[in-house]
């Protein structure tokens, strides 16, 4: 077997006959509560297909990797192209590939980001809506796939900190911040244990207003800027 | 703007002009102690490139990603081709794709995998060398940054069972595996403090065997199988 470096400069033919084709595709989550509803809940924009293959159906906002454009920025065009959403901070979460997941070829690098609710314009455009995570229909592609994979990433991996600059003003009551959590995990939390996580972690300082109104007036925090939103080491911001 | 998903199933001129390539590479580390040193030191695989971009200058393991295989088959094909390790697990990283990483646009699916010592067979290929990840050459492309990125996560990301199953045997001593914490994080530990910390993770069972030879006899530790090596969630094991 001859071990040397399979990177060369030219693809091999059958390659080049139907290249592989690179796509981003961004999940973004944020919270809202419905109507006459009790609870919040997880909720991420949207695209319908109006081409083949899949048209008709919903599908991640997304597009194709331009051949000048790193995989950040082409995540943020697209984003901004297909929902006019603009969050401050994309993170990468995971590469899908298998062979079957489109009629051609296709390899998606896919982002996700969380965005509060005043960040949302409000959409024109039919073809955009706001779906809630937990009741998806079967969208184009793998994208249900890769929606449970970003829910789970969401439940696994984000700190107090994240979820509070993510998702919440700057500002926010300890029941506020409790609200969001149960959104996520998709169930209640004792407040007394939730309170006693969030001042152990370090990651949310209390400042000295309270928000007061029907009820008993709940001391405001705001989240610790020390604290990185996502680190990703030595990675460049861009690239 | 017009708001409609971009993924159409043609490809815009330019970009088949010059289509984006997709390879895939894989850094694999393992622990190894240089004849004589008291400590141990993480290592990985590189191979020497034979042409055009960068011949000559050490690179990851990998290759172009062929049109009929996912993602993580490519990364165990390319890897085995390249330096014939085959670790039970590859575990996707990162996708890299600066415009300027490669004379030609190339985005990069990184996979990463640790591997025990008695896993590696003696190489008898010049093209491929196991280096000291503290003190690598410099690279050919972007790969000296995408190492550093894949120790940082070592670094972070990686628990105690995981550890122990990566780049030791079935049973080990408390001893042992502080040894493999220190060679990661680059600085002694302190024994006690590790003891406890390990015990408390719930990651390690303690069996009814002791290590025996010239020190105290040590008690041998397993990982605990209950906890999962690598928490894909809803991901398929293999795409």
């Amino acid at each position: 077997m001859t071990r040397t470096s399979t990177l060369s400069p030219v693809p091999p033919a059958d390659a080049a006959a139907e290249p592989t084709r690179v796509a981003v595709s961004t999940v973004i989550f944020t919270l809202r509560r419905l109507p006459g509803s009790e609870t919040a809940s997880v909720a991420l924009p949207l695209v319908r297909r109006t081409r083949d293959p899949h048209e008709g159906l919903w599908a991640l906002p997304g597009g194709w990797l331009d051949a000048t454009e790193g995989l950040d920025a082409a995540a943020s065009r697209t984003l901004a192209e297909t929902t006019g959403l603009a969050p401050s901070y994309l993170e990468q979460l995971y590469a899908f590939g298998a062979v079957d997941r489109s009629p051609s070829r296709v390899v998606s690098i896919v982002y996700w980001a969380l965005i509060r609710p005043d960040e949302i314009a409000d959409a024109s455009d039919e073809n955009v809506q706001w779906f809630d995570a937990a009741s998806l229909p079967g969208l184009a592609f793998d994208h249900n796939q890769i929606v449970d994979y970003a829910l789970w990433r969401l439940r696994n991996k984000v700190g107090y900190s994240r979820i509070a600059h993510g998702l919440l003003a700057d500002e926010f009551t300890l029941a506020e911040l409790r609200e969001v959590y149960e959104a996520i995990l998709g169930r209640r939390l004792d407040p007394a244990n939730f309170r006693r996580q969030v001042e152990n972690s370090g990651t949310l300082i209390p400042t000295d207003r309270f928000r007061t109104g029907s009820h008993r007036p709940a001391r405001l925090y705001r989240y610790n800027q020390d604290v990185e939103l996502a680190d990703r080491g030595p990675l460049d911001r861009r690239q």
